[in-house]
């Protein structure tokens, strides 16, 4: 990135803590540092001009077990906030467990070191360290059973389900629901693989309400069309990450602004891990872009950005 | 998993290697080893049972641009030699880089120490050290709007797509033509953020040609309450194998078999690292399945798993 | 770990975060969250126990280029504030590094994506994306053989040595100055593969100064007899995690308390990445040791965690 | 590299496998794909031209619980094969391992779901997977109380007592023996942080017989100036990467050929996982050097690269 200040940034050990710090000040503090240190400090940096960018749509894609590891408030943080316009995820990122939260069953620490034979008996499921009951399904199909009457009766996008699911959810720690109230539309390309898009199908099978994922291409282009400069903040890669930066050229736009947190890597050459260099040579990411790619559990480094930024 | 043998593995310093050895040999040495060495060996072991189990079906998931990183010739090995009954795959691991090489464009060996700028301009896309002209996606189009309107005009699921497809692909090299051949049918629930998936959708804007991810439920569904013992082999995670250890214990199945090839680890509580092990608390893998998980490339241990069977 | 208010942490989506939050008090937030963000947050909890423990004696194990990636003030905050009360290195991750800084020569950002062949024929010297002018290491030179005439000419242990050196270190942002004021003693058993050990060997060609670092395990020894609870933060594993977990067993003590901050994983066997769980079989670790392992970059953790204690 | 067949090696997907194949010919396969596979075939080629060029010294540098993990065989087999002409190791690489297992005491193959507290009651150490038997340490100390009063009663470097203790090794897989029978040097600067460096300096406590790793400098430049073209196998980084890579230069040489296998990735700025392009800005590695860098486990990358070249 460009800096105006490269005068003052350059030097690796002018980096220093002190008591009460604030995590906005140690974000600035870790900027003049090295390795994912600096990295995780210039997405402040980066997300702070998309901020100020009144011009900028800015994308959440996110994926792997967020919800589950206890990241429910700061989605909804950066929603309630104003941080992100649009959301982008997986069904098991956050649509199933964040229902599962909002339907009353909770996850629970745990830890890796445990007998899942055991586990399965005791009707607990384990995501690393989290335990999750078993029941958490039960009452997601009883609940999801009774508001899908409720939902137009016809073919619908994800993103246009999960609108119309947001009204029905009652808590308001729910990120579905706080979507929903702050007009934030969230996509879902792949909730086919989901336990909702199960239940969905499910459903379809003697009702005319009926997901259809291709839909949301057509709904995502029309979100991609309306401004000029896109930002996209990636917490994990996967369908989310490939379908944001996929599409966008399609609409003759790329990435003004990006910013990547996962725990792979590029050596092994998925896309989860590509960088963000990467996509420009795929015109997905624009060749003067703000760009940043910190190899972070998104645990540590999601609420430590977000809270940096309110 | 339990041995007949214990006595004579129990040493991990009785692997040796010797002048011309086959793959075959060197696996089973391997097996006698400690680490992800010991898991690859262990896991022919386990391939061998799976084939000699004639009640088993044989499913490959597969994530990561593995056919952009070479493996299309041993993924068609799998299908021709029957060690595959079921493919499960993104539209970006296989599908889309199958059909440009197909239509004539070829994955180049490159380097990630490049101007991704320049090769943005040069009209190069980068998949870590592979380069892909960018002319295959245009010919991609082309050669696919030459065939859509060959296929029934109707709603259909990825997979029966991909079986309609393959009778159209002349490459003999091809995965998608050779599946077709073979009867091995190929599942794509996520192919919406693929480009293939958008070429669908595309096409399908004014014609009756339509893709249906949802309907993959169904189509999986019968496939899995067909037979008894299935197993799994993952190449990197990500919804193709969500979708089908999901799925299959809808059905009351679970995996009797599962080996897993990663380059992802358990600790980022990510799908894609999450150990077999986890899966048996979910019910996805029976108590006392067969498992073992490999953390490596995929282009090491996929060619060398594969040739170790021939 | 054993907790007090088990009932309060149970549940992973409390896990919150509000405007100018401290460090303190993000790290509080995260111990309620999963995966290595909860870990993370158990680590302050953890060391405010060994703070608080006026029996302990706090070591802190570093390796990893952590002064060049900015890390040196931290370092020293850790001993000016009384945090640590050892610390054990190797030569690369703070000595040189710290010894070339107090010297005049800084460590500068940079980036990865840069010619290492243009950058030798400049002089200057990459550590991923830092950059370091070659001459940092002949300004070393000519002012360690300024100082080494003034050092007591004889046979000694590196921790004695570094001792000797701090008080001509003139920089007060030093850590091995800060160190020496202290009375903070920094072990290096693996003295001998760094540029500090190699200028050492030349002088010691030609003078009775000369470092043994076998001398190392009876000035390490002595202090492990003092006391009787020891607690080991570890960073990046290597040379400086395996004296101190291998040789406290030889005094009859163990750990009481581990954090472990690493980029490693277990699954590959190696030292640096195995659990703290794993050296309990060992003894290394006391059977009810308060543990806690965090796959992070040093970068990100190491500020946050200390920040969070100041 | 320069390749002169680089219109073969062009296209990924050349790549294929076949029945009854070898370890030689997967790997001239390999070289054709992409990613780790590809630079694992490339380490064949590498490795081929260093065995080609009798002007280059063959250094093989490791760290890790290899001997643990079953490769002591194949340490012999590079050893007795001429593959290699210098080891340098740390104490827990092969060492201590290797002299166990030349003892008589062997390890296991295990589980790393265990119960670590139960293990150590019961005597037994664990390093992942792989279980050892803590009497190791126990007859490790009774055998070498045997042989250290036969050896010469003064100060050596760590080399030289290598040396010296390979005669007195009576179990021929031992690589301790094999490396003194084929007048291969082991070094190991960092031998402090071992059990056998403990062992030795408990023993010189009342004993002429001294280890000075400072001294082992001096016999590694003695070694390094000898020829003029040096080739390095990196096997997991650590002090002995270090050492090798860093005392090179002294001697006005550095790197013509360099194979890197770790699981370490360059991200976290760590040396273990630093390109060996990075390498050639500190002047280590030649510019025009044959250099390729593997991310895989050393239990599966090593016995295939070796076996290929037997």
């Amino acid at each position: 990135m460009k800096r105006k200040k490269a005068e003052t940034r350059r030097y690796t050990n002018r980096t220093t803590i002190w008591s009460n710090m604030t995590t906005k000040e140690l974000m600035k503090e870790m900027a003049h540092s090295g390795f994912n240190g600096k990295r995780l400090g210039e997405a402040q940096e980066i997300y702070k001009k998309m901020l100020d960018d009144k011009n900028c749509v800015k994308i959440l894609s996110a994926s792997g077990a967020l919800v589950a590891a206890g990241m429910r408030n700061i989605f909804v943080k950066t929603i309630e906030e104003g941080l992100i316009d649009v959301l982008v995820a997986t069904g098991g990122s956050i649509l199933t467990h964040d229902l599962i939260e909002a339907f009353g069953i909770r996850h629970e620490q745990g830890t890796d070191k445990i007998d899942d034979v055991e586990l399965q008996k005791k009707g607990i499921d384990r995501i690393h360290d989290v335990l999750l009951p078993n029941k958490g399904y039960v009452v997601l199909e009883r609940e999801l059973r009774k508001i899908f009457p409720l939902l137009p009766q016809e073919r619908m996008a994800p993103s246009t389900f999960l609108k119309h699911l947001g009204k029905y959810i009652k808590d308001d720690k729910s990120i579905i629901r706080a979507a929903y109230e702050n007009n934030v539309p969230i996509f879902c390309p792949s909730i086919t693989d989901s336990i909702l898009g199960f239940q969905l199908w499910m459903y379809s099978q003697h009702h005319e309400l009926k997901i259809d994922p291709q839909l949301e291409i057509k709904e995502f282009l029309d979100m991609a069309w309306k401004k000029k400069n896109y930002g996209l903040i990636i917490l994990g890669g996967g369908v989310p990450k490939h379908f944001v930066a996929g599409m966008l050229p399609v609409t003759g736009n790329n990435l003004k602004y990006a910013i990547q947190i996962t725990s792979d890597v590029p050596q092994f050459g998925g896309l989860s891990g590509a960088t963000l260099q990467e996509a420009k040579s795929w015109g997905k990411v624009a060749p003067d872009a703000l760009i940043t790619d910190i190899i972070c559990d998104a645990t540590i480094a999601f609420p430590l950005l977000i809270s940096s930024l309110l």
